[in-house]
């Protein structure tokens, strides 16, 4: 179906909230195979709002509303609905009975603001809010079909999930199946994935393919039709084998996994414990392993060593070795992950230092060098990496460059292929 | 001004990607006293943008374009504008040299998609991007200004800030003026706020007062108005300091100001130095402190001890201790706050420990406890604290509260004020 989204609210318009409930539905509705043809966002004004569903309903099927259903005086959705479609605002009793016992429930006391919300535009369906009180609402008006949706995201989720989406399905039996896949790839640039690529024609498996660069990731989104879910499904495993066999041990995930995720089935499987040392990325790295529930199991420990003497003290590493050869080196990279593995008897040390910036570059090495060294029961290896951008992104791109020399080395990948 | 913004791009409208750009203007555009009438996103069809251009121009004074600039087939903007004004397009020599200069720059070659860039609707003004190659476009047309600008952030931000908002300053001489604070808090509900500033009367400085719930902290918005510059300044003066009258020293900072920053200010203002001890939060207060660039000189060291063993063997943690209270409780939080300043011999030792979940939770302590330590030269001070929601939110809200601990002491408002 082609689609519009019209968000209302004026804090939306003057730059106060991202528009999440949009992009969540426009999501969702392209992997339902909708075309989501605009999405609007206007101000609590009651000319701009019947404005804005006017000129969508000559453009689409279907119409879906957030925001304004509230009792404020400012949520004005309703009756601007109503207005524009030319439907007179009815008083549903039941509903205001169910209003009234969630009231009490709850203990408080309802108010006449609080009436206004059991008039409903008719005729109309109600599309019942389980988390809140003032309900969804679904017009079919000369062949259209409006949806009116509360903009709290919980509520707009749950409605848009069970009962929207159905409705709209209904409404394209004849509709193609749609199925998505995304895969993340890491370690690869735009082109030289790209290149890899080349050989493959989504086309011949009525497939679709985009590369959505999310830094320093790289996804891969799938998107494949087919007449019945079968022949959809089939599709999307032979293009996904063939982008799987061309990028190899570059995908790390598919979907909604993470690198940190990933890292912890492998960790788990192999019976690995792990431990970490970080100076540039300042604990991002030890952040992102326990962002994963049960991390506990397999993540021993963290070191944060910023100051040299924390190096040596915590790590062991040698003070003639630092002076030497400095902070941000192989040698004192190798010796962080060794002693960081020695010190917690991890199976796995784990080691990044380097320039995050903006001060403490040089012209040997500039801001953005970062070496990352892995020590296990077999040789500690390190490596030397750039990064580009400021200080934050340094920190991003190496952090997630570290978990993943875990990935490769659990599956015997490190350090030949990063 | 009245102003409407029109994001082009498929990976809008299907979802895939936030508008950001479409708030960022937003939010610049309120900040100077414009409205934003409507905010609408459409895909890369020339169609769509047409109407969109046509609609916008019948309600708005200033059309701000965004996306489609660039020289592949998908970007059609220029083309659909000239289309929809009734314009034809015209080759800028001008701008041919400086594009073909820039090629030569940087080693590349010129392909005619590039020469594309060079066609210009005429009459139009070219708004340089020094930043990138296709450059911001500015049309005047029937009374109305037009902006077309690259969906590339950095390019946007400053064409938007160099060339669009005083082109937008210039039709609006009359204008009142606009200043805007933002004063951010923490350690208060939101009802708390309100009943702090119920008897502040915005209005009586012609200003607004909004409070932005950005988790764990709030961001009070004061926009103030006057007849010349002098006037809205003198205003914002007076309702920020009726503001920071009431809320004390719960405002930790201004604008665009950090939590992290403020403390990295305050610890380089007394000569303190500060090290960390985390569990449950796993990395994330010694990431957060070591976003600012320059915190070497006071941050010594992280310790992330996730493990009863590392809590031991790198805080010096009694066993005893361990097995008698739990990992999770003041004498072990503060034993780890102790530890880590003994050690790395710094001015502070801040620690965290609790439960993050989903597991781990019991009747006694459950999911979202939360134990804070700070370690000084004067005694050491506990905080017990309950977080509520899924695991990410209670390490950001642990993290946060920790980070603000330091802050409070270094005002010697720690811990009588927590």
């Amino acid at each position: 179906l082609k689609v519009e989204i019209i968000t209302i609210g004026d804090e939306l318009t003057n730059g106060e909230v991202l528009n999440t409930n949009a992009v969540f539905m426009a999501n969702a509705l392209t992997d339902q195979g909708h075309q989501v043809v605009s999405i609007t966002a206007t101000g609590d004004d009651e000319w701009q709002i019947q404005d804005a569903l006017l000129k969508a309903r000559d453009r689409v099927e279907a119409i879906l509303v957030s925001g304004g259903l509230g009792p404020s005086k400012d949520d004005r959705t309703v009756y601007s609905t109503a207005k524009a479609l030319g439907l007179r605002l009815v008083m549903n009793k039941e509903l205001l009975e169910t209003l009234r016992e969630r009231f009490v429930q709850k203990g408080l006391e309802m108010t006449p603001a609080h009436e206004k919300l059991a008039y409903l535009p008719h005729p109309s369906e109600i599309l019942s809010n389980p988390q809140g009180t003032a309900p969804g609402i679904a017009i079919r008006h000369r062949g259209k079909l409006f949806c009116l949706l509360p903009e709290n995201p919980p509520e707009l989720n749950q409605i848009f999930q069970e009962k929207v989406l159905p409705l709209l399905a209904k409404e394209q039996p004849e509709a193609t199946c749609f199925r998505i896949r995304t895969l993340k790839v890491l370690g690869l640039t735009e082109s030289a994935i790209a290149d890899r690529l080349k050989e493959i024609e989504p086309k011949n498996f009525s497939a679709s393919l985009a590369n959505l660069p999310c830094y320093p990731e790289h996804h891969l989104k799938i998107t494949v039709q087919g007449q019945i879910p079968a022949e959809a499904e089939a599709n999307l495993l032979q293009v996904e084998a063939l982008v799987r066999e061309k990028l190899e041990e570059h995908i790390f995930a598919k979907d909604q996994e993470t690198l940190e995720e990933t890292v912890g089935h492998l960790l788990r499987a192999h019976h690995y414990t792990l431990s970490v040392a970080e100076s540039c990325t300042g604990g991002l790295v030890a952040h992102r392993l326990t962002q994963v529930p049960g991390s506990s199991d397999y993540f021993e420990r963290g070191i944060v060593a910023y100051s040299n003497q924390a190096k040596t003290a915590l790590l062991g590493v040698p003070k003639s070795l630092l002076e030497k050869y400095g902070a941000v080196s192989a040698p004192v990279a190798e010796k962080m992950a060794e002693g960081v593995r020695t010190l917690s008897q991890t199976t796995l040390g784990l080691s990044i230092t380097g320039i995050a910036g903006p001060g403490g570059g040089s012209g040997e090495k500039p801001v953005g060098t970062v070496f990352i060294a892995l020590a296990s029961p077999g040789p500690t290896v390190s490596r030397k990496y750039h990064f580009d951008g400021d200080r934050k992104r340094i920190k991003v791109g190496s952090a997630h460059t570290a978990i993943d020399c875990v990935r490769r080395y659990c599956l015997d990948q490190f350090p030949g292929s990063i």
